[in-house]
């Protein structure tokens, strides 16, 4: 076989989760920046809201990054994943773009890892509960 | 609509292409890096013949990504493009791993874009003839 | 003395290393990336399997440049050394392509060292065990 | 085969070509930076002179480099083999690290590329000079 088929992501499904999650934002009042990128990691949309957190730019990057590096969702899930052992807890860290930080979660079509979404601009929980307004678009 | 569907090429024929690159470059005396990156530009297979020129590694690469970067083959098709207009004749070495030297070569399945073949281990139309043999896989 | 001797790895061997470590990977049911580098830590050779993790390339390169950066293999071996000295543990970070996750193997031949094998995808154990089925064939 | 054998330049005899190359300067009354690489390009030694331009560090290593990257010299040999061919004469700046000026010259030793010297402070042909008075060590 040649080749192997993949979904990807369209611009318009990602503008519009990008605008769920900035309403989200100015909602809870607070300020971000949020990156969808496509499943090879390049990004699809950007937004930085008016007075964002400069950092938030390269964290929210990592975050989806991070998120469809390995199709799981930054935060509790990766915590949970190294928390036990000293070698995956310490050597995350050495992975170019990885991203501990919560506000990164994959995003799936049929079960298919398609891309991913990272928000920063707040606490880390806050962040998610944008994240999760952006992803509701696919329910 | 969602998503849009993209075709991407299977290990199983990349490697049979390097195969074909390096067998054409051992018959022809010349000793070869080979890269070949699938349509995100993400690096799928890659060797290194014995004795072949150090800087044939990062320059196989670079062909591939420009190849793939606008669907065109360095060299020739590069420079008919880029010749009659300064602008564009000075400034595409200002993009981020653009090589103008000829050998990198984009794949296409049925008239998609699905990768590109990068090689480089001697004059470039040498490096050339090893894409086409690769490529002939595909015929 | 103007020159001693060195040993480097072959295509032919470092291909063969490749295909026992993908081999093994399919055999227990995951998908990897899979680096070999010289003595030098220059690439020999690379690939990715369809559905690896868009991370493991990456982390592959890492593993093999830090087994053979000092001859020491990555997670166990590594983290035997620098666990009880804090300067050590936390310091070998800094290092640039650096990498604790367990994976990435010295190659000797002979007792001397000729390179080493990356293998990122899964649970660093099951990486390691493809590591292994890769060096079985220089016993 | 598993392996083949390289031959790798000493200390003794990088440290040797280093102190030629800058007593040459020295008489000629320039100040030069020099780098000396093995044949994998990777740095055996470097000084830089008192009063050496500053950017002379970097030149040099990338004399060094190119120099062992095709095995051919820097300067006269890399223009006549560029100069007739548009391609290649603007392609050759988009290789990682290569440098045009004259002064990086490869090492043979009996005819086997073992590595390169880069000398920069001066005018080009000043640092060649240089060059071949660390070189004359190996006739």
């Amino acid at each position: 076989m040649k080749t192997f088929v993949k979904q990807e992501l369209t611009l318009d499904v990602c503008t519009k989760m990008l605008e769920l999650a900035n309403s989200k934002a100015q909602e809870i009042g607070i300020k971000i920046a949020c990156t969808i990128v496509d499943s090879a990691a390049n990004i699809k949309v950007f937004s930085r809201m008016d007075g964002a957190p400069l950092m938030a730019t390269d964290i929210s990057r990592k975050k989806a990054v991070t998120a469809v590096g390995f199709g799981v969702a930054t935060g509790n899930d990766w915590m949970n994943f190294i928390k036990e052992d000293p070698i995956l807890r310490e050597g995350v860290h050495d992975i170019k773009d990885y991203m501990l930080l919560g506000g990164g979660i994959p995003i799936l079509i049929n079960g298919e890892l398609v891309g991913a979404i990272g928000v920063s601009g707040a606490h880390y929980t806050q962040d998610e509960t944008c994240c999760h307004a952006a992803l509701s678009l696919l329910k």
